[in-house]
């Protein structure tokens, strides 16, 4: 199968045009390798990083010139404009002059949901976001190594749940250790999305910690999706602090059967929808059973009802059916790599009770 | 002086426009006070919140139904549009669908460095993102309650800095007490822009926490920028791990006294630029003398060379001379608010070495 930057030409040339222009901040580290600071929005310096890719050329990399080494150091070629200084701030007008010459008389495939409109002016352009999904969903090989550099701080985070989940302590107590743990294993900080919550929090599928504290029996739900060098881990578990009631004991049981029969299925072929059906038929949960993971923490294949997108060997997917009612929430998650036959589980995180 | 949605309405009459549609999350908070999500980037299922002001109405914010109860909790009014489910994800359309009766027929100011192309397509807009700058500088009360909040977050951090900073640990170890102790306080996970460096790291005037280990006498740079309830913080110390060396300690006195005059300076009337000069005359640094804050981490006035803004009551600003060089680098940082008279100081944190 070609390269990502060939099925994103293609997926340009599908829509009639010559140049690709990224404006998804998870579309340009899919291009270029480049994974662009998140966690504080968007910057009063600059805008969020563009991409140009051109038949024959490699990426060409727009960002400020705080960026520039970091941007450079994909092997990427880089248009730097002024970012952080002591003069006017006009991070629009900036980025425009460095976007115009890679632009200039192309028709312009791009991500209309994203590209500012003060970029669009003028352009001739037509959004290709659809297709760029589509385009993702096979990983190429590099593309897996780092994922699994992000699943192992996943589980990094996990085994620091556990160990750190006793009784009296609070939620958010317990994220700055698990947190920490991911840090220190990536040996940077890194964005995180996460479920952590614990007793009759569970039920309520996920949300951020707060303020309530462990007690003896409690569940913890703990979903970790950190991104690691521009690539999103993801994983779950579900587990007691101390001795778990025998209704969590049960119903982790069922949910750990989901998803072990989920595991057991994937192959290339497979309908996405058919896979959903499978593992939703042993259990009620409001959510998918499973999505893609990459640049973006949440993308193609989407194991959901009525999906007819098929399997793939390339494919690297994050499955994690639930149950959750009456004060007691249970979802366990592992992300597998489609192979030629089956599935390699790529989590290495205790997904027991 | 008038409220902020008053102020904001002037600036988009002044571009000849009835309404007003807010792109950029910052401005978003600031009209409505709606604080939405960004630790993570763009979501898969929504577009960046967008809010609409008309005369004569309260700002309608424009999100998925997954943030609708959040939006409504505002008191503003919400357009919602389907947001994370199990069919198939269209973020864009679904937004544009949900801001089209709210924009149909009018002349729009926009923020055309954030709003998506694929919805200013079709749209008679014009860029008002200059003027909005302006009109955000001046705080209104409730908007100094929300800062001095946040400042309060910052001076738990900078406490948990100096209590957890001892030899041995690494940068990263001290970032995660540091950011727990904030998170404590809000009660609520938080996005953070930080600088956290020790030793010789600290010449580079900042940078984020890595695994370099703090040794005794080593300073250690500290600037914590938590977002809390939508308003920035912003605060930093420098001190030292034991005993400080004779030239951190003399360094440490120079920035400290710059920093006791630049807060001696500001009242109303006071041009920033005239501020910068008078601080940079005793010291030596390459960034701003200081800027203000607010939903944004930095705006106006900015206190940088040959700015002609005039300081004016209600206006916050923080204060962050410094210098670096040789293996040392030194930088204080308060925030105040320009009062009748003068200033108040409302940063609380340790600023000796």
């Amino acid at each position: 199968m070609a390269g990502r930057r060939e099925r994103a030409l293609e997926a340009a040339r599908s829509v009639g045009a010559d140049v690709l222009l990224a404006a998804h901040p998870s579309t340009v580290t899919w291009l270029s390798g480049y994974a662009p600071e998140l966690e504080t929005g968007p910057s009063p310096f600059a805008l969020s990083p563009l991409a140009v890719l051109a038949p024959g050329r490699l990426p060409v990399l727009v960002v400020s010139e705080d960026e520039a080494e970091a941007a450079a150091a994909t092997g990427c070629e880089v248009a730097a404009y002024p970012g952080f200084g002591l003069g006017p701030i006009d991070p629009l007008g900036a980025a425009a002059s460095a976007l115009a010459p890679l632009v200039e008389g192309a028709r312009v495939a791009t991500e209309a949901a994203a590209l500012p409109a003060g970029l669009a002016w003028g352009l001739e352009w037509i959004d290709v976001g659809a297709e760029l999904a589509r385009a993702r969903a096979v990983k190429d090989t590099d593309e897996v190594e780092r994922l699994r550099a992000a699943i192992a701080v996943c589980d990094a985070g996990q085994a620091a749940a556990r160990e750190h989940a006793v009784a009296g302590i609070s939620e958010l107590e317990l994220w700055a250790s698990v947190r920490g743990a991911m840090e220190e294993k990536a040996g940077s900080r890194l964005p995180v999305l996460a479920d952590l919550v614990s007793g009759e929090r569970t039920a309520e599928i996920g949300g951020p910690p707060g303020s309530r504290r462990l007690a003896e029996g409690d569940l913890v739900l703990c979903d970790l999706v950190p991104r690691v060098g521009g690539y999103w881990g993801d994983s779950c578990s579900t587990f007691a602090v101390g001795a778990p009631r025998e209704r969590a004991r049960r119903e982790h049981e069922r949910v750990r059967a989901a998803l072990d029969h989920a595991v057991a299925l994937v192959r290339p072929g497979l309908v996405a929808g058919d896979l959903d059906a499978a593992v939703r038929s042993r259990l009620d949960y409001p959510h998918h059973t499973g999505h893609g993971v990459g640049a973006l923490m949440h993308e193609e294949p989407r194991v959901v009802p009525g999906s007819r997108t098929v399997l793939e060997e390339g494919m690297v997917i994050a499955l994690e059916p639930g149950t959750y009612g009456h004060g007691v929430g249970v979802r366990v998650e592992q992300v597998v790599l489609v192979s030629a036959d089956g599935c390699e589980v790529l989590s290495r995180h205790d997904v027991s009770l």
